[in-house]
């Protein structure tokens, strides 16, 4: 069987994807804590992927990474909350379950779900911006993957949106992703007001039970969604815009203001098509997918 | 004969391309009066391309506009200092040229001739950035040009680098080349009370005497230079970086500050190669060699 795996800061998902590309059976453990050493992730990677197989041999294993990837999809170079410091990933996992390992970024596997199995099936170009704790992001062009000289194409989340803006862990500031987050999310509601909030998941609920103020956040989440996506827009020109991850989830409460924030910035509006704004079709699962379609197409 | 045509907003410039790629004659006109229509500027190009032929046969005929350039490459679908509107500027040249013709971006010409005999030949992926009036650009990605679903992918010069900033002709606020242009050079200049400027040739003369405010204007520009760099970085992550264009002409000045800018805003500094920032190698003429490289390739 092939097995997809996601590694994320908190957790591991792994999961049996049949050949249709659905997800058969899934397997979660906690990620271990990045103190403990890169040696015992890729043990908990190993064994989660050994649980899902259940005494099925193991064919070919996509690992979406919250980590930079190298070009050659074998080391994981950087990852702020797992252990991997350029460590030999793939090689070191190849080794513990004996099956050939592709190893790449969580949300470019997302982009690559969903233009090939998703929401942007069938289009010619797709971008992906994937929006939770922080913004991730892929792009495909027609069959391909655009991976960057480093591997490290698609790092919408930190594209500034305001020069010396909000500090940003990355040591930059102003990032995209500090204005359009599950935090920033629950930030713009609690600065408006909305009370009984403590996650972007209770802003949501506020928002479709009516609350002014979680409306409103949205209202300013989706603003600043539409205008770094004007600039994506202008540089890549895509087909199709696809948003997903958690607070994506959320669906048109956000997507709404982007939308219309989107028409008025991106350049040359009244003289082009815009691209198609859509919900991503996968949930949790859209990075080890993806991480399992590439498998399948690279390894052999 | 092949022939180049770059149409400017003041000026059309023609070129026969030899075999090698470079221009062999050149011809150059005044751009008509927007006002006098579309049918004149296509006149007027057909003239100019007839001229510099000089009696020998045309054969295939590349011209790089200053204009949005549908995804056919036939139609000039806008240009705001031309007369075309959604005009088939390319069927109509070959119907008074009686030879095939390729239309295309002026920028997008320009990374096409940067990418395949220029300052980034060889690099598995390019942008190129030309700063002068405005900013253009264009990507280049293994041997294929991004062109966009709309051809208007590399339209940098209108992200979004200060929200709410300076009000662009564009009808957007704070893009990117309200910051790093021709006039952003001279303004930096004279708001830094350098004297006897008038044009920001004036200031790249001034600063190569080692005039101070003139100097600090470029760390100025350069700096907004290397921010928005580091945005397009972060996206694409490309292998090689060119600057052209008649401000980018000033190279080290603008490049030095832009290098410094880049490297310490982008995205996983110290864990990833930076992408190699060149000056372009070709001058003026880069739109219309870039042009006729892509007809020899396309018109068949």
């Amino acid at each position: 069987v092939d097995v997809g795996v996601d590694v994320g800061g908190t957790k591991v998902l792994a999961a049996v994807v049949g050949e249709d590309g659905t997800p058969l059976r899934t397997h979660s453990v906690p990620t271990p804590p990045k103190e403990s050493g890169a040696r015992r992730l890729e043990q908990t990677l190993a064994d989660a992927v050994q649980a899902v197989a259940a005494g099925h041999p193991v064919g070919r294993v996509g690992v979406a990474a919250a980590a930079f990837v190298d070009s050659d999809r074998r080391r994981a170079m950087f990852a702020p909350h797992l252990a991997w410091r350029g460590e030999p990933a793939a090689e070191r996992l190849e080794q513990l379950l004996g099956a050939p390992v592709l190893l790449e970024n969580d949300a470019t596997c997302a982009a690559w779900a969903e233009a090939t199995a998703g929401a942007a099936r069938g289009a010619g170009s797709s971008l992906t911006v994937t929006v939770g704790t922080g913004i991730g992001g892929g792009i495909v062009l027609g069959d391909r993957l655009l991976r960057g000289s480093n591997g490290m194409a698609g790092e919408f989340g930190h594209v500034t949106v305001v020069p010396d803006g909000i500090a940003c862990p990355c040591g930059g500031r102003g990032c995209w992703e500090r204005y359009v987050s599950g935090a920033a999310l629950l930030a713009a509601a609690v600065a408006r007001g909305a009370r009984g909030v403590r996650t972007g998941d209770d802003v949501t609920g506020a928002a479709l039970s009516g609350d002014e103020a979680a409306l409103g956040a949205f209202t300013e989440l989706g603003g600043w969604l539409g205008r770094g996506l004007a600039g994506l827009v202008a540089v890549l020109d895509p087909e199709v815009v696809v948003v997903g991850g958690g607070v994506g989830a959320s669906g048109e409460l956000l997507l709404g203001p982007a939308r219309a924030r989107l028409a008025r910035d991106v350049v040359g509006h009244g003289h082009r098509r815009l691209p198609d704004l859509r919900a991503a079709h996968h949930g949790p699962e859209a990075g080890l997918l993806g991480a399992v379609a590439l498998a399948r197409r690279e390894l052999r």
